[in-house]
């Protein structure tokens, strides 16, 4: 949560002028994305009425090779009625500009806000609105590796080493190995693929009561397997923040909201309690490695790291492989 | 610039309906306020527009009790056409309400832009605007002791030491003591008073082309010498963020813009080239105690206290003495 980059209102106004949306008439630095710089931004031209936007300043973690994958893909669900945000392109045509060596992007802002609490109706529709991102990018014409798959979380788990992760939790290491071993010798081979969001965290999800407004920050989305993109889901909904509950509800109403558009087959069913465990390392993974990489005077807090190892024990816990149903 | 507390949809939704705006329909942390947190929020009653609004929770260096000085007043200007944002109270006629312990007001969004460079077009409405204040809070009945006034400073620097203010800059102690020594000395008795905002910086200044659309952040108000707030609001505008550079028309433009509204009386014009040295000693002192006192993992980044002693050697150098005209 943080702005990482100041930009000045003049800067701001030539920014506005060559996405063509009018005069400026509000910027405001917004405490989102953990890694880029945001601006909540209005704007208006003459004889319109005004319009709002999100200006995103990609810092560190964003590639700009794969801008492209990212802003045609909003504009591709934008299209097809799915509820994320549209991109405005510049006056050339582009999805995104250069200032002073950074990309930056002009996305259409959304109303609605981000549950913390979410009830089994606002779960429901955040599985529908998923399974429709599936069906919608059936035939998106471009691919993305998941540079964030099972290769990177061996890698960044190793990078925190038996020390680092003992330190996190004692028994903590023996799980991961664990884990790892037993993912990556029990992947699921021939499920269906297509783009997933692979973040789709509620804060990554804006609501109007139990009406998702919009699915937003994609840069985590790829192509892989869509059952892979609903155990991400249901790890970041069907929990406490801390991972210490799980809401038998909220799962319910999760995956009943997903197949009430896109039926699961039999096999992705199946593969759900693995993929689950996936997810719940992929996590573990990445926040283990910031929670020892965070310099003290950072401005982002790095996100607890056992509040996915208790999700991973969860999951893994064999009373539990029955969660996701049988295959019918 | 930081969002310190945490608030989730659903308490935010709440806080909402207790200030009867109607539903929350969008609400972002923003990244504007040294010391408080801040949130633009989108609220809209059945049957009418939506409207924006400005939340503001009160940390650490905001007294609750002098909030009631600060909210009326903005009352009070905006219903004297003064470009301020009017607060909301809530249904049971409140102008903040505690959450947590905190103190939280909502405030009227007003559009606009905190310019970065000035134009003079742009200092004299802000010169105008400020005296416009001065003029519409002569009846203002509340009064509040300025606890940011010359003893503070002295307070502060002793605090500095004379091996924090050399290692800020040689020689910056024994200006700091000629320059305290002199203001005491010299302090100006019986020029007009009322209220001052006594931080008059762009950044607290909303603009659309040269038309002040809102004077913001009012949290050092309080009663004191009009004239010296013209020396604050001169020392913010008229010199590079940095204090190398000086620009004279910017200076005589925020000054000509004052007096087009509110004319200065002789003796104030002769006692400011001593209050812009004591404003530059106001900022300098709490830049250079932040700049010793802010730990090294703190979300704000300490402002250059130099900037303002570079402001204090302009302001005190013989030639400048002339800089706010003769008596007429």
């Amino acid at each position: 949560m943080a702005v990482y980059t100041r930009i000045g209102a003049e800067d701001m106004a030539a920014i506005v002028a060559a996405f063509d949306v009018g005069t400026l008439l509000s910027a405001k630095g917004i405490a989102e994305g953990v890694s880029n710089s945001n601006w909540l931004l209005e704007a208006q031209r003459e004889g319109e009425e005004p319009r709002r936007f999100i200006l995103t300043m990609y810092e560190e973690r964003t590639e700009v090779e794969d801008l492209p994958f990212f802003l045609d893909l909003l504009d591709y669900l934008s299209a097809r009625k799915c509820p994320v945000p549209r991109t405005i392109h510049d006056r050339e045509g582009a999805s995104y500009r250069l200032h002073e060596g950074k990309a930056l992007a002009l996305i259409e802002f959304l109303p609605g806000v981000s549950v913390s609490e979410p009830t089994p109706g606002q779960a429901h529709s955040v599985g529908a609105a998923l399974a429709k991102v599936h069906l919608a990018t059936a035939d998106f014409p471009q691919r993305r590796t998941n540079t964030m798959g099972l290769a990177t979380w061996q890698r960044l788990l190793d990078a925190c080493g038996t020390d680092g992760l003992t330190a996190i939790h004692p028994g903590l290491a023996a799980t991961v190995a664990r884990e790892l071993d037993h993912i990556t010798r029990h992947w699921p081979q021939g499920l269906p693929e297509g783009v997933v969001h692979a973040d789709l965290f509620p804060d990554n999800v804006l609501m109007l009561g139990e009406e998702v407004t919009g699915l937003i920050d994609f840069y985590f989305a790829a192509t892989d397997l869509l059952a892979y993109d609903i155990a991400v889901t249901h790890a970041a909904w069907c929990f406490s923040d801390d991972g210490t509950r799980f809401d038998a509800r909220i799962s319910r109403a999760l995956l009943e909201g997903y197949e009430s558009v896109r039926p699961l087959q039999a096999e992705e069913r199946a593969a759900l309690p693995l993929l689950a465990r996936a997810a719940a390392v992929r996590f573990l993974s990445t926040r283990a490695y910031d929670w020892m990489n965070t310099p003290e005077d950072a401005l982002v807090t790095p996100k607890d790291p056992l509040a996915f190892a208790r999700r991973l024990e969860f999951y893994a816990a064999s009373e539990n492989q029955a969660l996701f149903g049988e295959p019918a």
